[in-house]
Order: structure tokens, then sequence, then C-alpha cells
């Protein structure tokens, strides 16, 4: 990424399409990739790319978000577990993979990234039905 | 994990001879796979499986000490990035995954998992030092 700028900062990424709700020092966005349903990338809004370059009220503020918004997740996709994962290796900006593990799960043991499967990309009404669904549970 | 006894809350994972420290609300441990040097396992003391089920003060606090241990592995390990993951497929008491990536990472744009290796087991004194070397970090 040097001299690149950020794709999070620049609005490169996610697209507006994929947004779901502003949760304050955050924003959420259903991931493109819709094989695990409702699978939700969380955005902090300023960049940073380790959780120490926050000061301590800032996450807290961001673990209250992303607690919110998992618990929204779980509850809109059935999920018997969730997945939380601040990893940064592609785009450094401080984003949290919210990943609900379902009852039909193909590897419940394992993590997602060693379950191969093509990218599952949705039609356009029921991606918006996706954030839809997690909006009512958010109150938003 | 039916019927069975939680391995964290009756003490058959971690082991003791990977204990770095006790935060406060979780027990730092170093993993035993040093494949990823400094990959660290930070255990909420009391049982539970989700953040939703923690009160607010509880989640702050261990965001806290999860950042504080993170900071402290990646300056031990010279980490360029580090990942932070509560997954909980397979033991679903919470306990975060805190991994430092290095300068000289095989696979750094993939999450470890995709990462194809041998678990690293060091031998006793080699592992030790590694704890040290994160306490020393801590001022523990």
């Amino acid at each position: 990424m040097s001299g690149e700028p950020c794709p999070a900062c620049s609005k490169q990424w996610p697209a507006d399409t994929q947004r779901i709700v502003d949760c304050g020092t955050s924003v959420a966005y259903l991931h493109d990739d819709q094989f695990f349903a409702g699978w939700t990338v969380l955005v902090l809004k300023r960049h940073a790319t380790e959780l120490w370059q926050l000061d301590q009220a800032e996450r807290s503020l961001l673990i209250e978000e992303v607690t919110r918004v998992a618990r929204a997740v779980a509850t809109a996709f059935g999920a018997v577990k969730m997945n939380y994962e601040l990893l940064g290796n592609q785009i450094a900006h401080i984003h949290w993979h919210l990943i609900p593990r379902p009852a039909a799960d193909p590897a419940p043991r394992q993590p997602i990234w060693t379950v191969a499967h093509e990218p599952r990309r949705l039609p356009a009404g029921e991606f918006a039905a996706r954030i839809a669904l997690i909006r009512s549970q958010l109150g938003a």
C-alpha cells in the first residue's frame, strides 16, 4: 500500500450499496461475499491500523459497536456462533469481519478462510433484503 | 461440546506451562504452535461465549487487555501487523488469538489459517524465553 491511498479513507471500499448503518465511530457494511449469510464488515471511520492507535474511550465505543452489530447479525441469521476478526492483511485500515456461523455450517470447527467456496454474490434485491433484515434487528 | 466440561473452565487448556501473565479479566498464554513467533492466546477468566454476554465495563476492560498484550507481542517480535481473532469454533469459551505477522511473512496478505505448516513446537527453554520476552515488554 506504499504511496497508495487507503481504500477505506478514499471511499473506494466498501461500496455504498453495501452500507448497513452508521454506528458512531464505525460504519457497518454487508460483505460482498454472502456465502456465510449475514457476513458483515465494520469499518472504523478514521484511519488507524492497530488497536493501540485508538484512545481508551474510542476503543470502548468501538467494541460496543462490534458487539451490538454482531448480536443483531447473529439474531437475524440464526448464528450458533459468531466469529470476530480484525486482520488488516490486505487493507490495514481497522475493520472487523463479523461472521455468523450457521447450524448447517460446512466446517463448524474451522475458520471461514479454510472453507473453499466461490464468493456468493447476491442479486441486488436479495442483497438489499439482508441489509434491511440487519437494520431491522438494530432498530435502525 | 454437549455435556463435556469446558476445557478452559476445567483448566485442561491452555497448559500452565504456556501462561504468560494474568491480565485481570483474562489470562495470556503463549500458543503451543509458534510457527508465527509470538502467537498468543488471551483467555477470559469466566465462562462466556459471545461478547454480548459480558457487561459494558467487562468488555471495555477486556479490549484494553487485548490491546496491551497485542502491543507487547508486536514490539517483542517486530510485527508489521497484528491479527486479532475471537473465533471459538472449537472451544467456544471467549479467547482471542493475537498473531504477529512478521516482515518475512510467507503469505502477508492472507489469514494465518490458510498458511499450510507443521505446528512449530519449541524446546521448553526456547518456549520459556519467548514468554519471558513478552513479560518483559509488559513490565510483568
